[in-house]
């Protein structure tokens, strides 16, 4: 029989999907039905990537697949969440290539496979510029979240990975390393589930460090100091930024690297050391958290700017590829 | 202090969401943290409302937050689930009226307030074309959820309030109860949650009747008949439809009626009715389900036409207003 256009774009769509835990009803009827693990939090958010301003032309349809749902998980990661289910909402022009739309769909499902989340439903709507609007529900152990709020005066910041990478990744003839992590971003997961009750608070970098490590501060009524020595920086960003007057400023502004970065006291610092290495991943001390407001980026000892809210705010730069994600 | 822009809209678009019931952590972390009931499944769906396609310039702004809320909380009223929280992801231009977003945030507010349902969380982000996707999770008593699969041969077909209203709604000069209908959609969720354990299958009316009738049968393996001259039609929708050659086109193929479509048994038809009662809605029967597959509709006794799968398929027509909603 043949399909209307529409059911034959879902169909194409929602093959690779596959359900999972926790679920009595998924695709197919007009909301999932799922049994959140007991002795649980739930932990919910959206996020949206859209056409021309978090991808463009020269991303594969599996990278902005993979990349819709990897931004949400990186959100679970700073919860200290495990992922469980996603919804999936697609917007397209009605004249989409289904092929395309297809591969969109494979790239959803090899992110979803690989962090074990169950895509349970969505919705398809017309459009005329493509975006992929994906809610991710995951559990985290009752009352133990890791919240922006928690951080306290002489915790270390302790970020995972390296910094600017996925903004470097942007620039014409960047290096394959570089590229990659704008297009594939890897949500760090089991360094956040692996950080509840060791971290006291956590977020993920996407919006550039200085702005994420703000939200953080004034979540929490704090300041900090940030040495600008220790950013941890891949030798491709080191390359790329040999020579330039501030070789730091992807590291500190640029956004959507999704790493984590977390507010440790210091006498759990080696607890949060064997986490990393377990998930087979770098932590680096990159300063502190301090009582004065404000955060200040020190070289050595002596202040060297104050940035005021740096990172990207797209509705006012008009900055067409990057960031623009902000939590409502 | 002056907020950068995306700062601002935030704020003006969050103001008027407060927490409620089991949410632990809300608007303003890397997601929310919530508590489900204990005993209960979860109930969770997303849907769009996209300018141009399901909401123009003759909308109110509060009308588009309305709608944007309403047409998910029809499907957990389809479910048989009682709204808890919902994620609003809004995409809008960068020039977009800060006052026109903000009495958007107005509109979802009004709904969720008039149905117990707690925003606790979004996301912003530019677009070319204005769109708000709302995911919504409700909770229903463990295994008890009303889903489309459930409806057998015997099966009484009942509607709630009126069909064909919205579709009129969309017509110039249209009666201001049929612009309501179009405009501020009721979601049924007394009658849904008063129905579980009475009906046997259930689905919201958003595609047109006989569209998510069949939906229901083929979920549940059946067929069903429908009584042309049972459908109930208010006094706006026989007025606008006199004289006309088919006055039922849109009471059997408009969309976004939102009302629910239930299978009931015989035996249990007078429960249903009392629910309906408390909840102070009108119920139909329409007609019955049987066990010979495809949809008939008929007038005392004589079959009048077979439609294969009428109602929207806005990927296919092309049509600009319209239902456009379909599960992935």
């Amino acid at each position: 029989m043949a399909l209307p256009g529409e059911f034959q774009l879902i169909q194409r769509f929602t093959r690779p999907f596959l359900a999972g835990e926790g679920v009595r009803a998924g695709i197919g009827d007009d909301a999932a039905v799922l049994r959140p693990p007991p002795g649980h939090d739930l932990v919910a958010t959206v996020d949206a990537v859209v056409e021309g301003v978090h991808f463009d032309g020269t991303f594969s349809p599996e990278e902005v697949g993979w990349k819709a749902l990897a931004v949400n998980l990186s959100d679970l990661a700073a919860m200290g969440a495990r992922p469980l289910w996603a919804l999936v909402a697609l917007a397209a022009p009605s004249t989409a290539d289904l092929r395309w739309l297809e591969r969109v769909g494979r790239g959803i499902a090899g992110c979803a496979r690989r962090h074990r989340t169950s895509v349970v439903g969505g919705n398809v709507t017309a459009a005329s510029q493509t975006s992929l609007t994906v809610t991710v529900m995951g559990a985290v152990r009752r009352g133990r979240a890791l919240l922006r709020s928690g951080a306290r005066q002489g915790d270390l910041l302790v970020v995972s990975g390296t910094l600017g990478d996925a903004a470097l990744g942007l620039t014409p003839g960047a290096a394959p390393s570089l590229r990659d992590r704008q297009r594939r971003p890897r949500p760090r997961l089991a360094l956040g589930q692996g950080a509840v009750g060791i971290a006291r608070a956590a977020i993920d970098i996407s919006d550039g460090l200085l702005q994420d490590l703000g939200h953080l501060c004034d979540a929490s009524g704090t300041g900090a100091r940030v040495e600008i020595d220790w950013l941890p920086l891949s030798r491709a960003y080191r390359k790329a930024t040999k020579g330039r007057a501030d070789p730091h400023e992807e590291a500190l502004s640029g956004g959507e690297d999704y790493e984590l970065l977390l507010a440790v006291p210091p006498a759990r610092l080696q607890s949060l050391r064997e986490v990393a290495l377990r998930a087979g991943l770098a932590v680096a001390v990159i300063g502190e958290v301090e009582s004065k407001p404000g955060i200040r980026v020190v070289k050595g000892g002596g202040s060297l700017r104050r940035p005021g809210r740096a990172g990207h705010d797209h509705f006012r730069s008009g900055r067409v590829l990057g960031p623009g994600r902000r939590r409502a």
